[in-house]
Parts: C-alpha cells; structure tokens; sequence
C-alpha cells in the first residue's frame, strides 16, 4: 500500500542524509520526496512517498520520530484532504499532431508555458495517477524531450 | 548565487543518502530538493536547488557526477526555459476577509481545492520568489494553518 509521511526537519548537516538511510537500510524504497522551505528558517518540510504494509510504515514513521533533527513525522495518507503533484514537459510533435496535444493539455487543466512551430513546453498539475496517465497519453502524440515531476504533495 | 542542478539517479540503496551526504559534508545547504519518478522506472530525477559561488558549485557537480548511481548531473542554473514550484495552503480566516484571500489566490493564478465559512485549500503554482512573495502577502489577511512547497523544479 502506499503511503505518504510529511517529515518537518531540523536544516541540519547530515539531517536529510540520516532520513534516507533509514529508508534505504530497511530496504524501503522512497518513490518520491518533495523537500522545501517552512516558514520558519530552520526547519524544512518533507512529503515522502513509500510502498509497505500499514504495520511496517507506523514502525518506519516511529523510527523517523527517533532520529536526530526530525521535529515530526506524520502519515498523512488517510487524514490529508487533498493530493497534488506538479509536471513540466517539454514536448516535440509533427504541426499536424500541436492541436491534439494542446487539447490533451487543456484537458488535465494543463497551461502552456511556451511554444514554437514544433515544441511545446508545459505544467500540469494533479494527481500522481492523472499524471502518470497523462504522460502515457501524450506519449502517442508527441516526443517527451523533458519530463520533470515535483513528487506527490498532500494537506 | 542560487543554483539548480538536475541530477538522473539510480534507484539503488543508498543513492539517495549519498548525493544528501556530498552536501552536508562540504556544509552546502539543499534549499530545496525534488525527487520523483522518469519513465524508466530504474532512474529518478531530482531538482535540487542550493547557493554557492559559480567555481565551487562547479566542482561540487563535478563530485556529483563521479558518485556511484549518478547517471548525470547538470547545472542548468543558466540553460533553463521554466521554473515552477507548487505550493498547497490551507488558511482560516474571518468570513469578512474570505473575498480578499479569494482574490489573491486568483491573482496568482492559483486555484481554491476546497472551501467551507472559514477556511480554503488552495494550491498555487508559481516560481520560488512570487511563492515567498504569496505567502508573505496572504499571512495578513488569514492565518496559515498548513502550508506545503514541492521545492522548484525547472525545464
């Protein structure tokens, strides 16, 4: 099952390394990890996801709890209200294909950040799952150049 | 100088732990760091965003580069064509302030997820200084209960 854990973080040496080796020791895989700023200078906040059992991510996410600098850790997976991911794509496609792939846009509530005769570059933001189908969809109608996703965010 | 390097990683054990080790080691801060899924399922891509001096941070994707896992690393500070961030909100506030938070969401070009008398879930997606700028603007009109940034991300 998957699971998303918000972690806020002491901004200290070693602070982030120490959360991925609990991870990586364990043999959990992080599928995503979004680390950004807090309103607060020193501490950072973190949304992780990771696949595993309930029983085993409640250990993990009292673990997290143990390590030095972790100020919390929750997971958020079953009490978080909403869930979005942000993607850029930089997109090549024949004239022919540009209206489909516009369309495809404008259907994932997409914008276009700029384009050319042949190339379109882009945000969409929504859902892991959506973004995941989105990419496979506008696969058959464009080359992806770039792809870059933001990881899964929850509140 | 802010720095975005984009790194295409291995998912092996302790890829993660060490590009987060090279930072702390040398004292470089990640400001911000963004690790998701590409379309090869072996390989992760992260955006990290740290500030340094062109010369070492220079070097310091250099040392990026020779670590095990990590399939590239690119400066691309200068080359980039976008840089968004998301960010996800929730704010409570009076019922007489609800339009003046409502229309600078709007403003920057943000979208309200979900509404109820005294409180909004918003998510807006922006770059790194409009983000700060939001947030700064929308902390006198509403309190900010939760607030959630992916990190930036460029293309």
């Amino acid at each position: 099952m998957r699971h998303i854990i918000t972690i806020l973080l002491q901004n200290e040496a070693g602070a982030l390394s120490r959360v991925a080796n609990l991870f990586s020791t364990r043999a959990y895989n992080i599928e995503s990890l979004a680390v950004a700023p807090t309103l607060d200078a020193s501490v950072s906040k973190l949304t992780l996801v990771t696949t595993g059992d309930d029983l085993v991510i409640g250990q993990l996410t009292s673990q997290l709890r143990k390590l030095v600098d972790v100020v919390s850790a929750d997971d958020v997976t079953k009490t978080r209200q909403a869930e979005r991911e942000l993607l850029l794509i930089k997109l090549q496609m024949t004239a022919a294909n540009m209206a489909t792939v516009k369309a495809l846009i404008s259907a994932t509530d997409g914008h276009t950040l700029s384009v050319s005769s042949t190339e379109i570059v882009a945000e969409v933001i929504s859902d892991e799952a959506s973004i995941s189908a989105f990419l496979t969809n506008i696969s058959k109608h464009a080359e992806i150049i770039e792809a870059v996703r933001s990881g899964t965010l929850a509140i």
